[in-house]
């Protein structure tokens, strides 16, 4: 494709994306395709001469396109439920127009500046002290494995040297997290070489936060065992029902026992820039490492983790190497180098979309979409409060909504675990909405998140309807009578 | 910004990217900026209204602009030189908007067998058996930690359960690379738990290339000693030199000993689609797992990272981890969902840059470039090897020339190094070509990198005769007389 060519597909596509932007309820939700569709539906080969941008575009739109599951759809409640801002998509395209690889300052200042620049912007709107240092990371996943890594180097003396196998002298390790703790704490244990044992799942209260009183006995018991306590990882806005840990007494007890303290609000953290959320937040800023996602509920296309820490020297510390082809002649002290915080070498231009974002909403536009997703959450947790066959099965302290139907009189459980995928498949495959589930006590639990720049109560409101209308149908045909 | 400014914002863009890429040559390949500049030139909190797009955007051409390293200027020969063809970069902008989260198959089918479809191809190209699986990352760390995680997970029983502390029974550990090779096999060493003495850094020959004598004596001397070796990791193409290991060899001696064998191949790796460059890759198809890095020599924008492996099994088994958020429906054995693939839960939808570049380039394109990159790289060693006063300090099997200035009667390495700098630091100072440099054996060495899809024999020749005039300049203020 030459410069001309460039400019011509370039507006027009534009003008694809602007439709699709526009008319985001025109695709359902979940793609109508069987797993292999798109495969069979390719060539088995590369083509060996080029092929015109029309032709492969037409491929676009007629293989990939019916068999995308459209996270633009303001109908997306699944997971957490993301959108972008318009700017991060122009600024996406620019930052691959450019191609930076900020590796070094050098290699890319504006990329390398523009990330401490917009992270300290968002620290100061999340409300953590200028103590924290941010680095942008691709994922959750990765933010925590370094907050976990950095633990393990604080922890365990000459790690980075001697590893942890056959040595004398290190103690078993034990890291700490509640039951519902994210998937990628667990990934991050094992990676590091700790295992899986050596994390312990603390169970949690009524209302899905982590047990202090047996956090605290666990430690005490571990340390009468010779254990060496690694890192607790506490979650403000858990994955299943957005529960938030007892942070403030989570940090208390770290301290007490010097135990690093990484908090996982992947989700979550973006709402500390509103007041009412600050009770959830309480005692965060005790942290030694903190992530959350600008991908997730601030609006940025993915993948764009933050990751903030008290100790950057202890991340540095553990991962920085300079071979001789990176030996930078600005190498100095006054210079940040992103090779030296973390694993990848390689960094694209992340911040670029992370600054047109908080520029192009602005603090308070932000804080008004968060609120609106909060109410539209509430809203809908009233409907379910008051409807006689749903019940909520927990609290509402962001923007999901943790429920099930349950219908007068029916006890059975397992008839109501499949009562409940059957409604929530039916429901799934309006296309209209998609709904995804948990299990919280041993329940099948449906799940309505909100976090879509375009959800309205329409949305949320065709959900509830679609939802009572589906559960009147499926009741006679799955319930025993 | 709502949907109609989009459009005309959007077009706008596509116009000022089209201008940027016709006219690379514009700016000066390194900024003239120091550090904090951009940090100074920006508000130190972001906005609480929201901004314009006209705004960001004038902030970006005034500050971020001129701090811009342009990857993208034809004379880029630093590092690896890396560009991206326009069509990527719309796959780019096309894969923001759609924003998929490809975790699982159902959240995007289409991400998910584009990948399959996209890697398959590529394989082919590469000439790899279809034996082996791929799976895309982020950058060739992440691919290598996956290599040598599942290599852990191979060789140590139970690691994923037990880790690697505090247990009797596992022996000491060794990993192997030589000394030229990438610092993210150090890196990955050090995150896996085993710490960097369990690297064994083996010496290379004249060429740079891992001594396989020394290799097979030091495994025998650590199984000996009760050592178990682990994984060996063998790079074809080097980043100091693009020398390339004698991968058929390590993977006999890999084969005998039953160790896993990963091959770095990152910038190297597209170079198999050429039949001249077949003997550097003889037996890589014997390795458990490689990696190459489209993002380098495939003109794909960063990031994107390819990961094969013959024993994908292995990989999940070390990794796979399905919360009850995230179980699916569509979960059978009939689908492959990414999240097992790897320890980072978000996969955004990068196989469309792919998809889009093999297509829009075509196999025979594709080549085409590779080999007047190869052409341009021999043609600028032949005017080393001609000139007295320059060396050529390795051999040149890519597209990558390793050489100094060492003038007539100048054997004083401390003043050839002062030279060499100096001579780096001018010629980059010009502005119209930016080279690296590396070490080896001790020596300061200038490297010209070429890999860019617009660079000519044009660029190529006023690198030349920049180095020849500085060259004269600088002798007589740098040099002993």
């Amino acid at each position: 494709m030459r410069g001309g060519e460039f400019r011509r597909h370039g507006h027009a596509l534009v003008d694809w994306i602007a439709e699709y932007l526009e008319h985001p309820e025109r695709y359902p939700v979940l793609p109508r395709v069987k797993p292999g569709d798109v495969r069979r539906a390719l060539p088995s080969a590369a083509p060996e001469q080029a092929e015109d941008f029309e032709a492969v575009f037409d491929d676009f739109e007629r293989v990939l396109l019916p068999a995308l599951t459209h996270w633009n759809h303001p109908g997306f409640f699944g997971y957490f439920a993301t959108s972008s801002n318009p700017a991060a998509i122009l600024a996406e395209f620019l930052a691959a127009a450019l191609n930076q690889q900020a590796m070094l300052w050098r290699t890319s200042p504006a990329a390398t500046e523009l990330e401490a620049v917009s992270l300290d912007w968002l620290r100061q709107l999340v409300g953590l002290p200028d103590t924290f240092e941010g680095v942008i990371y691709d994922t959750a996943s990765i933010s925590t494995l370094h907050g976990l890594a950095a633990a393990r180097e604080a922890a365990v003396t000459a790690v980075r040297e001697d590893g942890l196998a056959a040595r004398a002298g290190i103690p078993p390790l034990a890291i700490y997290c509640s039951e519902q703790a994210h998937s990628s704490v667990e990934k991050a244990v094992i990676l590091l070489g700790f295992g899986q044992r050596s994390l312990r799942r603390i169970p949690v209260d009524e209302e899905f936060a982590l047990r202090i009183d047996i956090l605290e006995h666990t430690i005490e018991r571990d340390l009468a065992d010779g254990v060496l306590p690694v890192a607790v990882v506490a979650t403000i806005g858990t994955t299943s029902t957005t529960s938030s840990d007892p942070v403030q007494a989570i940090a208390a007890v770290c301290a007490r026992h010097g135990i690093w303290l990484h908090v996982d609000a992947a989700y979550a953290g973006v709402a500390a820039m509103l007041p009412e959320c600050q009770p959830h937040f309480a005692g965060w800023e005790h942290a030694d490492s903190i992530v959350f996602n600008p991908h997730k509920w601030l609006f940025v296309p993915v993948d764009l983790s933050a990751f903030y820490c008290r100790r950057m020297d202890v991340v540095r510390q553990a991962f920085s190497l300079v071979p001789d082809y990176l030996q930078s002649p600005h190498g100095g002290s006054d210079v940040r180098n992103l090779m030296d915080t973390g694993i990848q070498l390689g960094r694209r231009f992340r911040a670029l979309k992370l600054w047109m974002t908080l520029r192009d909403l602005g603090a308070e536009g932000i804080r008004d979409v968060l609120t609106r997703h909060m109410d539209l959450a509430r809203r809908f947790a009233g409907w379910i409060d008051a409807h006689a066959d749903f019940e909520r099965v927990a609290p509402v302290p962001f923007s999901v909504v943790c429920f099930r139907a349950h219908p007068r009189g029916i006890d059975d459980q397992q008839a109501l675990d499949r009562l409940n995928e059957r409604l929530l498949d039916e429901v799934n495959a309006s296309g209209e909405v998609f709904l995804s589930h948990t299990r919280l006590r041993g329940a099948f639990v449906v799940r309505l998140a909100i976090g879509h720049l375009q959800t309205t109560d329409v949305h949320v409101s065709r959900a509830w309807e679609l939802l009572q209308q589906t559960l009147d149908r499926c009741s006679q045909s799955v319930l025993p009578r």
